[in-house]
């Protein structure tokens, strides 16, 4: 494994502690050595946000420790989801009073350590409610979407949820915004070279040169499609054609489009790939409002790029449009 | 080639079509299709701050165009400096009256295509200076940098520009207050795998499993020294090592961190490198002020990492602290 590194067993616990000690100015550690929260949290009484899972998606989950984001997040080992208590423990420092969202991806074991977290937080008087992401159109079965998958949409989430805390929402009509939003998020994902977890030391799957897996998910799994590699141009039509084909995308619909690498996809790709398609959604007369492109939820190593598009309604508008400035979904 | 592109011969329009079109709020072109502008740059009457080189190094140069950090740009082809021209336009672009610092990194055709535009532009009126970034301590012969090459230390100039000129500095006290931070501003890069040119196709280098490349520049050039690959603490030690051998960091010393990834090189490495560095710093007394990893200037798909130290006084610490809250000194 060529990578920079010690003991592979420690790679998440240095990679957090690393963090840490780069961002001390916005994040500290608690009692719970899985738990981190951001320090501006209790400047103002709001509802907490809350979000966790497996490691290997940086900046997901501990990069958006931020103003406006996350406000406390459940960290677990490589690709797996924090237990129980990890998670009660961050409702527990992000809980002012206002009760708590959790926002997380649609895995079984986040689904179930995030439910037992939440009714453990209910017997202290916890309020928390679970907000789940599924924004995967490639694992979505006739438009029924419990099964689909969590990719990269779960970050556009924590930014509606994180804002809308901060504009004095009450839970409720967070829980209410975060839902609608997520019903407006769709991405699909795309590999290009598969990735290695650190302890395992080889990569867990094969991309064959010259091909390409389409509808990846990101903790290392293969696509639902293995296609010979495609151009740039056409990958960004396959990926539009996916996701389009699972909602409805009138002419002067207004769109938000989160292009994320998935860990070693250089920028100089991510861009010949934004680039075409901010063409292709502009001859269907999509207005697109705000893009961000670059790492933002990535799988280790892995080569490849996922895109998310969220249709805005005015509310959403709102929220993304007041990000402008203070650029709190900060670019990776 | 596993790359996520279209014709390799189109990469660099490419990616400036696509970040233009993703950055439009702050970024745009001009007459000159490789020179790029920041959007603010004359909202008010101060020194023009330009830089430019080859592509390849990306979020350098493009990704600079921020309010507080460069006003315009000349690009190159991948790896090549922009001709005068080009720099002569850029320089054009950014002179508001107050003249123009331009700070590049110190290349042969850099040096010499700035010098010609430099005297071109003197013709024209336009008062320009030339700053030469060159903190790689692996090429310095006997503590003369007249060798030495650029390496990421130079993002670190534009952001003292960038504010000393928004803090109304004159052209003389920015080129002085420049120069005070290169002689300050050491830096060292490690390779563990090595990049390929687009139109090329193939690596431009080996790197065998196994090993790294010491002291590399980031031209897809091979190292001084070929070593073992090492751990991350081994590797923290010996970069340190070779940047403190070259210059004095006596107890007490402040210091900025700039830890760069090289291209596919993952955020987890990263940071998993920063904590050795990190603590080796603090074991030996040097007191870290602020600290940035991330991808900040890299070298198409290289995977490995620069480390960049620049001891601060006074004068410096005051401008890296303004840019705290505002985050001017993005996160790549």
């Amino acid at each position: 494994m060529q990578k920079i590194m010690n003991n592979p067993q420690n790679a998440v616990e240095e990679l957090l502690e690393g963090y840490v000690k780069c961002s001390s100015s916005c994040v500290e550690r608690t009692k719970n050595p899985r738990v981190f929260v951001q320090k501006e949290k209790n400047k103002k009484r709001k509802v907490g946000v809350v979000s966790g899972g497996g490691t290997g998606h940086f900046p997901a989950f501990i990069g958006y420790l931020r103003p406006g984001i996350l406000d406390a997040v459940a960290v677990g080992e490589i690709f797996k989801a924090p237990d129980a208590e990890i998670f009660l423990d961050a409702f527990r420092e992000a809980d002012m009073g206002e009760g708590v969202v959790c926002i997380q991806g649609n895995y079984k074991l986040d689904n179930k350590n995030v439910q037992d977290a939440v009714e453990l937080a209910k017997k202290e008087g916890i309020h928390v409610e679970r907000v789940v992401a599924n924004d995967d159109v490639a694992s979505m079965k006739d438009e029924d979407r419990s099964s689909s998958r969590g990719l990269a949409g779960e970050v556009l989430l924590w930014r509606v949820a994180g804002a809308a805390a901060d504009m004095g929402y009450s839970l409720d009509d967070i829980v209410s915004l975060c839902k609608t939003a997520m019903d407006n998020t769709k991405s699909i994902g795309v590999g290009i070279s598969a990735c290695t977890i650190p302890e395992v030391g080889v990569p867990n799957f094969d991309v064959v040169e010259g091909t390409m897996e389409f509808g990846i998910g990101h903790h290392g799994d293969p696509g639902l499609v293995t296609y010979k590699l495609r151009t740039a141009e056409e990958i960004a039509e396959l990926m539009l054609q996916e996701i389009m084909k699972n909602g409805d995308y009138a002419v002067g619909t207004e769109v938000l489009i989160l292009l994320s690498g998935l860990g070693s996809t250089t920028q100089m790709e991510l861009y010949i790939l934004f680039n075409n398609i901010h063409d292709i959604l502009i001859k269907k007369n999509i207005k697109i409002c705000r893009s961000y492109v670059g790492n933002y939820f990535t799988s280790l190593d892995m080569g490849g790029a996922s895109v998310t598009l969220l249709k805005l309604n005015e509310e959403l508008k709102k929220i993304f449009i007041c990000s402008e400035k203070s650029d709190l979904l900060c670019r990776f």
